[in-house]
C-alpha cells in the first residue's frame, strides 16, 4: 500500500514540472465561516487541475523502456489533459480513449496537449475494450485515473506542501470523487499533522463515498446527478481502505450551496474554480457549530469551467 | 519627490495589512507570446485590486490625531473599497463621496467595508465641492487615489516584491490610468532592476497618457472609451515627471484584444482579472518581435468584474 515516504518520493520526483501553488486565504470568507480557511489552489496548477501531480508522478515513475512505449488512459476530464502533458514533458506518447459524446472541447484540450485521441462508442463496454485494444496495440502503461499507487502518492503532494506551509492546521479536506485526490492528502496529513482532522465533502447527489463509508465496503455510484461532475466517479479499491482508515467524516452538501460558495470563491477571492472545488467550502458553511474557530486547510481542486455555460 | 526609501518605508508599514501576493506563470500563454511571463497577481490582493497597498500606506501613514478624524475621498472604484478597508484596519472613519449615478453593487462594496456614504451629483464640480464640505465637516484627511506620495510609495511595494522573487526580469510593465501604480512600479524597478526596461500599456480608447509623454506635458483624458474602465482617468501631476523619467515606452492596444487577452487568463490561468489588468498581456501578444525570449514582470491590477456582465 502506498504511504508518506511514497508521496515524499512523488514530490521530489515532480518538482520543477508542477506548480508549487499558492496557499490563499480571505478574510471576508472567514468572518463567514467564523473560521480561519486556507485554500491550497490547485485551480492555479498546470491544467487547472490538481491531476497534474498524480499523472506527472505516474509518467515519470516509468522506467525509461517502459516510459518509452507512453502512457494510455480513458476519461475525458482533467486527468486525460494531465496525462497527455506529463507524457510530453517527457517526451513519450500518450493516448486517451474518449467517448464519441465527449464535448469538442474536452478533445481540443487533449489534443493540444499532443495526445493521441482514440474514439469510442459512449458505453462502459465499450471504453474498456478499446483501451485494451490500444495497450495491446502499443504497449503503453495504462494509468487509471485514481486507483492507482503512483496517482495517489502524486495528489498526496499538495496536501504536503499545504502542511509544509502551515504545519499547524487542525483540519484539512478535500472534496471525494474517486478518492484519489482525498487518500493522498489524507496520507500526507496523517503524516506530518498526526493529530489533525481529515474530513472529506461530497455532494448529495453523488453520496456513493459517504455511503461506502457507512457500510463498510464501497457502494458503487449509481446515477449520480450534482453540478459537481468531478464528483461523479466510484472508489477505487486502492483507495477506499486509506480512507476508511483516516478519515473521519464526510460532509454532504447541495448543489445550490456548491454553486453559492463557487460564486462566493469567484467574487471575493478572485480564482475560478469549478463546482467540485466549491464542495468543501459550501460544507464548512454550512457547519458553522462544527467548525468554529478552527484552521482549516482545503484543497481547491481544479478550474477547468465552460465559460459560456456558467452556473448562474 | 516620492523615492525608493519610501517605498521600502510602505512595504514595512503595510506588511501583515495586505497579502503577498503570488507570482503567477503560465507555459502555455509563454508559448504563444514567445517570451517569458511573470504575472504578480494584484487581482488577488485584499478587496481585489493594488489599490489596498496605497490606500493601506496613506491611512497608516497619518499621526495618529490626524488619523482620528478619518480619511475622506472621492472615488467609485476600488480605490473607494480600499480607503474604507484600510480605515477600518486602523479603526477610523472613512467618508467616501460617490455620484448618485455609481451602481449600487458599488455603493454595496464601500458600504461592507464601514464607509460613510456621501451621495453628489454626478458632476465634477459637485463631486469636489462634496468633498470639500465632507473634509471641513470631519477634518477627515483627503486621500487622492493616485496623485498623493504615499499612495504612489503604496503601489510600488508591488513592483518591489515581483523583483524581490525575480531580480532578472528584463522588462516590468504595469497598465496606466491616472499613474499611481505606474509611477510606483517604476521607482521600484529602477532602484532595483536598474537596466530593465519599464514599459506601460494604454488603451487606444484611453491614450492620454501616450499623448502626454508625447507632448511632455500632461494632456487630459477627454471622453475615453475603453472596455478598462480602471484606466479612464488623467495623469496626476505628480505621477507624470516620475512616468516621463523612467518610462521607455506606452503600448497601446485595442479593446477586442483586450477582452481576448483578459479570456485567455481566464481560461488558462483560472484567475479573475478585469479588463484594466489585461491591458499589458494585449500589448505583449501583438508585439512578437519586441519581446522575444524576453523575461518581463507585469502588475495584473485587480480582478473586481461583474460576473452577470462579462465582455464576451
Amino acid at each position: 500500500m502506498v504511504n508518506f515516504a511514497d508521496i515524499q518520493a512523488a514530490a521530489a520526483r515532480i518538482a520543477g514540472k508542477v506548480h508549487r501553488t499558492p496557499v490563499l486565504t480571505c478574510a471576508t470568507i472567514d468572518g463567514m465561516a467564523g473560521a480561519q480557511l486556507f485554500f491550497k489552489c490547485e485551480n492555479l496548477q498546470k491544467v487547472g487541475a490538481f491531476k497534474m501531480r498524480g499523472a506527472t508522478n505516474a509518467v515519470f515513475s516509468l522506467a525509461a523502456e517502459e516510459a518509452a512505449r507512453g502512457v494510455a488512459t480513458h476519461s475525458s476530464g482533467n486527468h486525460a489533459q494531465a496525462l497527455a502533458l506529463a507524457a510530453r514533458l517527457r517526451g513519450v506518447p500518450a493516448y486517451v480513449v474518449m467517448p464519441s459524446t465527449a464535448p469538442a472541447v474536452k478533445r481540443a484540450a487533449v489534443a493540444d496537449y499532443g495526445a493521441e485521441i482514440i474514439t469510442c462508442e459512449p458505453t462502459l463496454a465499450a471504453r474498456e475494450s478499446t483501451l485494451k485494444d490500444v495497450v495491446a496495440r502499443t504497449g503503453a502503461a495504462f494509468v487509471h485515473p485514481y486507483d492507482n499507487d503512483d496517482i495517489i502518492a502524486g495528489q498526496g503532494t499538495a496536501a504536503l506542501e499545504l502542511l509544509t506551509d502551515y504545519p499547524d492546521l487542525e483540519v484539512v479536506m478535500a472534496p471525494v470523487g474517486g478518492g484519489g485526490l482525498l487518500s493522498g492528502t489524507a496520507l500526507a496529513t496523517r503524516a506530518l499533522a498526526p493529530r489533525a482532522e481529515i474530513i472529506a465533502a461530497e455532494p448529495e447527489g453523488a453520496d456513493d463515498a459517504f455511503r461506502s463509508l457507512a457500510a463498510g465496503q464501497i457502494i458503487p455510484s449509481e446515477k449520480p446527478d450534482t453540478v459537481a461532475d468531478g464528483l461523479l466517479t466510484s472508489l477505487g479499491v486502492r483507495n477506499f481502505p486509506i480512507i476508511q482508515e483516516h478519515v473521519s467524516v464526510i460532509w454532504l452538501v447541495d448543489d445550490p450551496a456548491i454553486v453559492a460558495a463557487m460564486r462566493l470563491v469567484w467574487e471575493r477571492m478572485k480564482i475560478i474554480i469549478e463546482p467540485s472545488s466549491a464542495v468543501c467550502l459550501a460544507a464548512v458553511l454550512a457547519r458553522p457549530e462544527l467548525v468554529a474557530g478552527k484552521r482549516i486547510g482545503m484543497i481547491i481542486s481544479g478550474g477547468n469551467v465552460d465559460l459560456g455555460r456558467l452556473p448562474w
